[in-house]
């Protein structure tokens, strides 16, 4: 038996607004950054688990604030009893009543949970000596069923459906599994498209995207429309007729202004179109989708948690699924989406880039593929090459296809040196301002 | 010309757990708390800001970051300029993109930000020597219209929407504005209802609510069936046939689960069921509100803000809105809401108790009757008997009417004494614990 006797938290921030990378219509400088935290216990094994909220800077002091809060739930807690049942433990932190109250279950006390949940099942997984993608994709149906929780979810989706799901994907794990071995998993990627990027480097990175074998691209839009075009044009010349882009608003606009400025781009090829409106307007995606039918319309990155997906399935208002690995209730809500989609249908496409977020979001992918899914229809992961160095296993993607992560963990520990050059101490290394 | 010199914050929490008041089906044992702010300014007038977010116990720590955070978008800044355009100020806050990512618009940070527009709000009013409702009852529509933040409102409210209300209800503003100040607006009571209290408790409560001249009372339901019909059954026989009873589940329902429990208590006459399931869940409240016609659904003080009141208007999914004063973002969004219920003629019945609950809504209530929905009909405020002698000037109902508060400000004040004896020192002072 061991106990956890430390959880200890950084405030890491990035100074990415410096060069624009990240910049879209709605966030124009954002500071990549991590509110992060280790737990660690007395085991011999001296494995520490990992994780982290992403956020863009600013208010990464709250998110940190948010995490310290949940360590007297930690500490001297028996670390068996905790990853042993790891429904029980995250619902023990989600279902609170006072900290629920913040919420409930969104916003910043919902993912500092998320990311305890997170850093309790990297440790599960070192201590497993697995990827957390096969750590999950080898366990029963019976298990990955006690690790969702399905309040408000039963109107659609109940825990008979869901073992269901899990049983009718049982054939076939063995050969998915050493199938994402041997050629990982599809991927595509965001780097040309950043709003603030020159008509030149759009094309320069376009290019490059194509030839590294990416099967498609994204660009960011929303801020002004002839710009819009323009660049949409930039792009499809560049890319030929048929290769897929496509477009993010980032939550620019309104429902009818949605519908206009898609038509208006619509004739330069749009595989997707990602969070035109508020994230929270199940109707309003509902009502954009039905007006630009076929495009789809891609949502989930700011979901904030299963009550909003299990709507925008419902509701027929989203046709891919964004799940984001630091914005929810950690890994365990993460498994209610993907049972959600595949209730529904409708194929997932995580949100990644940022800091850590391509890291952690592959292995709830994989782990669709070989335990859920089992199709890699219309999926892929997206990709961003930034900040991966300060990971202990980076991300990598090889013609177009992330590799299957092969050391132990959820690939969310970041290196000791990383934490310690970026660590925000106001004011001596400043690296995001106090205020705009 | 004056600045902003100080920002300060208080972590106060009541030990309200040990009396079982405000026990619920899902808050158990609540310790009622702020997470206080005060805003100082180099004025000679010596006025200041004074506002808070409820919460109920452990995170109120987390808030108070949050306000912290905020402190840099406030200290030096020009105050005339501030209370002159608070739309513009509130919008600064709410819009800036990166504490807009730790929402976007809900939870701690959206809380906090509602918590210093409000601070500001009671500073404007103690200046121009009014109370917040007279305050706003005397702009002008083009004022109150750029008050509001109408981004993703547009497909159910515009700008000539809201001013079109506005200007409708101009005509006896001031025989409205005279009727608050003569009788004052309806009250309903909680008091009873706490799911902690007896049976023999409820009965003299409930006694004790009818001879007080309250028009409708409110019983907590949701932990166990036959609990919940016997004490339906204590209450109606206390009250007679007609005296209206709500019932509130605190969001303990599955959807199917809702509509069930409520037919089985609807025998005994219901006048509203509040938060049957998930604040989030639009589509679930649609389907409880379609099947359990004509009892009519309240909710809303947990709607993260104006989106989904927007869509709980558009579904048909609440016939009651239950606005809260410090879950959004403040007075600002708050006439956001009243603006929506009026456009949707659905009536604003807000939601308070808690910590200073009630000495904030009343505004908003009275402001609504004399500027917006000019009508009492099927509206009151709910009220609950607690720690109101903690407010420079407390809230006071008589003969089930809230008076017309008459001292400048928003009513936010809490008594410095008080903020002294319940500031929440770790671990000295720990009214409430660090875990469960």
């Amino acid at each position: 038996m061991s106990t956890i006797v430390a959880v200890e938290t950084r405030d890491v921030r990035f100074p990415t607004s410096r060069f624009l990378d990240g910049s879209d219509a709605m966030n124009a400088d954002p500071d990549y950054s991590a509110a992060y935290v280790m737990i660690r216990t007395d085991a011999d094994d001296h494995h520490e688990g990992h994780a982290f909220v992403f956020t863009i800077g600013r208010g990464n002091d709250v998110q940190v604030a948010a995490l310290r809060a949940l360590r007297p739930y930690l500490l001297g807690q028996d670390v068996e009893a905790l990853l042993s049942d790891m429904g029980a433990t995250s619902q023990r932190l989600v279902h609170d009543s006072q900290l629920r109250w913040l919420g409930p279950e969104k916003g910043v006390m919902h993912m500092a949970i998320g990311a305890v949940v997170n850093a309790l099942w990297d440790l599960r997984a070192k201590r497993e000596n697995l990827p957390l993608w096969q750590l999950l994709s080898r366990l029963s149906p019976e298990e990955l069923v006690s690790l969702v929780d399905f309040r408000y979810l039963t109107d659609a989706l109940s825990p008979a459906d869901a073992l269901s799901i899990l049983q009718d994907a049982l054939p076939g794990r063995a050969g998915r599994e050493a199938e994402i071995l041997a050629t990982g998993y599809p991927a595509y990627t965001t780097s040309p498209g950043w709003l603030g990027y020159s008509d030149e480097k759009l094309q320069r990175l376009t290019r490059l995207a194509v030839e590294s074998g990416f099967p498609q691209i994204k660009l960011k839009v929303g801020a002004d429309l002839n710009d819009d075009i323009r660049r949409m044009r930039v792009a499809r010349a560049t890319v030929g007729d048929d290769f897929p882009i496509a477009i993010d608003a980032n939550q620019k606009w309104e429902v009818a202004q949605a519908i206009e400025w898609i038509r208006a781009l619509s004739p330069y090829g749009i595989a997707w179109v990602e969070e035109p409106t508020s994230p929270d307007d199940i109707l309003g995606h509902a009502a954009i989708s039905r007006a630009i039918a076929p495009i789809r319309v891609a949502t989930g990155e700011h979901a904030q948690n299963r009550v909003i997906f299990k709507q925008m399935l419902q509701a027929q208002a989203m046709q891919v699924m964004q799940v984001d690995a630091t914005r929810v209730g950690g890994v365990n809500e993460n498994i209610a989406h993907l049972l959600l989609a595949r209730r529904f249908n409708i194929p997932v496409c995580p949100h990644a880039g940022g800091v850590g977020l391509c890291e952690a979001v592959q292995h709830l992918s994989m782990f669709d593929y070989v335990a859920v899914s089992g199709t890699f229809e219309d999926r892929m992961i997206e990709f961003v090459d930034h900040l991966h160095d300060h990971f202990v296993s980076p991300a990598r993607v090889l013609d177009g296809r992330y590799c299957a992560p092969l050391t132990p963990g959820a690939s969310t520990e970041m290196h000791a040196t990383s934490l310690a050059e970026f660590e925000w101490l106001k004011p001596e290394n400043s690296a995001t301002t106090l205020a705009p």
